[in-house]
């Protein structure tokens, strides 16, 4: 059961342990991620060579994969720097990016799936949908779908691979076995700013940190994202400027605006 | 003959349609071109892997080459998405980023060219200089020309390759053929914030997407981002929250933005 | 001896000349540094293919080597841009990141040292101690130790290479031999903007390429990233809007600003 107390209990622990968040991602997002995790107190680190993922993964007490722009060698680094993650026992989160929209998004995240299982995949609709279908029917990197069409998928990859799915849209769902948490924060304005969805894995990967529970990590990461949302669209008149208050929101967080905003189900 | 009307026609048509746009860009301003396309309503994806671009671009609407931040190996994949692009008729719009500032990047611009043909190039004046003459006088990224010193290459560039020509300064000039149009608008501080050359670019692919004509995708795309630009402008202090403040016209815009700020000769 | 004067004809020199900076740095903060000197008035370009570094120092006034995202093939044409710049005697800054996270990183900083010896070196504590230490001690590409811990790692490098050290803090230390000087400006809000370091190394770039003191550039630059980031914190409530203010102060930066804000020891 997620609170407004258990989510602010989290924010505390990452403010004040400021854990390493170590991210192989895409090119795309890798400043806002950056700045997404310093906002909310966690240390980034962005590192990909082959030689030294492993040394980073050692000091590291999270691990975010991300393939929004895969290229043949990230992918051999993501396999070796997830089996490193794995034999140290930190937390592996996924995120799919166009899984769905070409063979090899679909496969790489595949392959990372088995070969390390992650603790947390965090996709949209579409992409955990691609993960559990065979046809690919995402439209590029955005969804197609509504999060609760990709329930039964999220379900079925939550069992199969014993991880926590936590598919983002209008309503987050969050998926462990037979439990899910549906978090109804959030702004329509969010989508039109390139990432959030990205950012969401990045801290769903400091939640994991210092969060042992996959559900509640990835819950209380939702609620986050979706209350700092909420909070800046308050104070922007369009994506631009709500990508900072946005930052700005999640750096100022306090107990109260959580308690005041949290929507969930449960 | 375009017309504010026709500007705002394609500005519908892109934020009802949201059509995918393909980017294969450059490392600085691959976030900063998906928020622009996801403000004005298109869907943008990046994706480089020469695994992959074919299949992105059947499922794109356009396609954005730049030659921005240049590898060996993302050339191939910008030929072969080309060339995929190409046999699609989907349209093709190259940014020769930094052409005349090395040989790595006029040869790969020309390479493109012959290649894969585009349906629009898209650059400042001492880019399009360096396509057409043979020696090279850019420096660095940066314009050293008017854009109307480019106006006789770009019409032998137009004639040679059957291509529009949209080349951007304090007026930009948007060429096909014998035709010229001349838009006046922008924003002095607009050259400030980086990469919105390469903006201007991301979203031609939007327009041309919708518009089949290579010369009113091209200038629409230039009339918006000179009008968004001066609105953000007023509400700007300088370079770093005019590029916020774009975000937000570009989301904002309505017909009347176009009607009062229009500026062109045609 | 700097003074708010010497700051501010440096800055004057920077906007009138454009002096154009090449940057090999990491995909986290191409887009940020480039705004940061595109807003101080010089002219950035990114570019780090082998086949064309040579080309594009030619046309540059500085070298700024950044190893944030180290790829092997990166690690080439950072010394082959080096080695092109020592041979035609412009200055080189060199940003250590993560130097003493992983081997790679602090590997390839001691080679870049060795080989083509910097003008200035620019990093936090952390990485100037690991440069000088042997065993490696930083946390991912944060400091974990404050700037005057740093010092006498910086005199000694200062000595051995024969190069400015600049080491940021909470209070700068630049370092030249016996000199050093001691900058207390900037804001405790700096840290949660990702990239501010890097963006420190592309200034104290754009300095080097008009002041032939490298102890006097790589203070300016520290002196002119202090100021700024106090001038726009003062705008700001948060790391989102904090980074956008900062491009506006340094585009706006007066010799008044300098004047009233400069907290130097020397």
């Amino acid at each position: 059961m997620i609170s407004a107390h258990s989510v602010f209990t989290d924010v505390q622990k990452i403010r004040s342990e400021a854990p390493l968040v170590h991210n192989i991602t895409n090119y795309v997002v890798m400043n806002t991620t950056a700045n997404a995790l310093l906002s909310l107190g966690a240390s980034p680190v962005m590192a990909h060579a082959i030689e030294e993922v492993e040394e980073m993964v050692a000091i590291a007490r999270a691990l975010v994969i991300n393939i929004g722009t895969l290229s043949k060698h990230w992918i051999d680094s993501m396999v070796k720097a997830a089996a490193a993650a794995k034999r140290r026992g930190i937390p592996i989160i996924l995120d799919p990016v166009g899984a769905g929209a070409t063979r090899l998004r679909t496969e790489t995240a595949h392959k990372l799936i088995v070969e390390a299982p992650p603790t947390i995949i965090r996709g949209n609709a579409s992409e955990i949908r691609a993960l559990y279908h065979t046809e690919g029917t995402t439209k590029g990197v955005d969804s197609t779908h509504s999060s609760d069409e990709a329930l039964d998928a999220a379900r079925e990859l939550s069992r199969r691979y014993n991880c926590a799915v936590s598919v983002s849209g209008a309503v987050d769902h969050i998926v462990y076995g037979d439990s899910v948490i549906r978090i109804h924060n959030g702004h329509p304005l969010m989508p039109k700013v390139t990432g959030l969805g990205c950012t969401a894995s990045a801290l769903t990967g400091a939640f994991a940190a210092v969060n042992s529970s996959p559900l509640a990590a990835a819950a209380h990461a939702m609620a986050v994202m979706g209350i700092a949302g909420e909070l800046a669209a308050s104070k922007s008149s369009g994506p631009g400027t709500l990508q900072l208050h946005f930052y700005d929101a999640l750096y100022k967080l306090q107990l109260s605006d959580v308690e005041s905003h949290l929507k969930v189900d449960q």
